[in-house]
């Protein structure tokens, strides 16, 4: 059956966003120190049509991490914008412009109904309203074979973790403090849900740490 | 100089004690899942007059934190007992019995004066009210240019590295959660005061960072 997949940079101190998150600082100050390890990889870069760029210790991690996805799902923080109904004249269409970085369909959790948003690329955003089991439900079936990315924000992330639905989990740690924001392990309680480490890598500005179910 | 180093076990989710800390349960709920990782290594087990054990990716970095020690500062937490002055009949003399580990002088952070207890082995335990400074500059005169230990616990640990205090960190990170307890960058704030990542050891069942003064 297709995995549901999760991976995420973190704080050595536990955030995965920095406070003050908003439509202008989506990762919340400091969050951007999140991530600065994956910018000046080759792989990175050609994802984004760049040339050139580093190969280290994280490249393979980058590389597995991206294939045999055929679907996402995430939480309405991560597709952003605003809480509350769906604004109907000037509706948030997500952070990613009009050509999105996922080119497949994604499945939005949200408690507000809207049509579905077709973008450019193969990019679909479906807004589910009916909980966590049947957006993943919606994902495997878009999915057709392939796994499923558990894009984020923190709080789907913990729901998911929470009711043993992650196959697999990928904690990128940083080693710097943001000292307050969002904590990725919140309300997840005291154990991991039937995951446990099977592998990790060591590069220079991140480690990796793979979670797969036991 | 003689430099104050700094080693802890810490859970993903940042822990380095579980709740319900007691006389009866120091480290609190779920906290040994923190240090199981040390027990069965051969360098541990050498330690406390045992043979045999394993030798893995961890060994190198335990046995590196044993050397050059001349003593330990501590917090009143980590000494451990009770809060508020000491009891004159009946004083706590700590968690090790007569015979502790250290065989240094420790110097232990308190707010309430007590004379020196001398125990066996080597071990010392001087009481320092003046606070952090002081207690370092007691260890460092007693290190004998030695190195000086901060042994914790969480809170003596957030007050040194906030001072900028510390010149060599060594997080033993394992990969479990406690879901609450003691957070060892409680309080820390956003950056690791001058400290940054020289080194990482992944072992099977914790990872090794080592932090030091740039």
């Amino acid at each position: 059956m297709s995995k549901l997949r999760f991976r995420i940079s973190m704080s050595l101190d536990g955030f995965v966003a920095g406070p003050s998150q908003s439509v202008d600082n989506p990762l919340g100050i400091g969050g951007m120190r999140l991530h600065e390890w994956v910018f000046p990889l080759s792989a990175w870069r050609a994802m984004h049509g760049l040339q050139g760029g580093e190969v280290n210790e994280s490249t393979r991690v980058v590389e597995e991490s991206l294939v045999d996805i055929g679907a996402s799902v995430m939480g309405r923080n991560m597709f952003g914008g605003h809480p509350g109904p769906w604004d109907a004249k000037k509706p948030w269409n997500g952070w990613w412009g009009v050509n999105p970085p996922f080119h497949h369909p994604v499945f939005v959790l949200t408690h507000h109904a809207r049509d579905p948003l077709e973008l450019e690329g193969g990019t679909t955003f479906t807004f589910v309203t009916e909980g966590i089991e049947a957006a993943l439900e919606h994902a495997r079936r878009a999915a057709r074979g392939k796994d499923v990315s558990l894009a984020g924000g923190a709080s789907a992330a913990q729901q998911y973790l929470t009711a043993g639905l992650v196959d697999e989990m990928e904690i990128n740690l940083v080693p710097t403090l943001l000292g307050s924001g969002e904590r990725l392990f919140d309300s997840v309680g005291d154990d991991l849900h039937g995951l446990e480490l099977v592998r990790t890598v060591a590069a220079p500005k991140v480690t990796h740490f793979k979670f797969a179910r036991r």
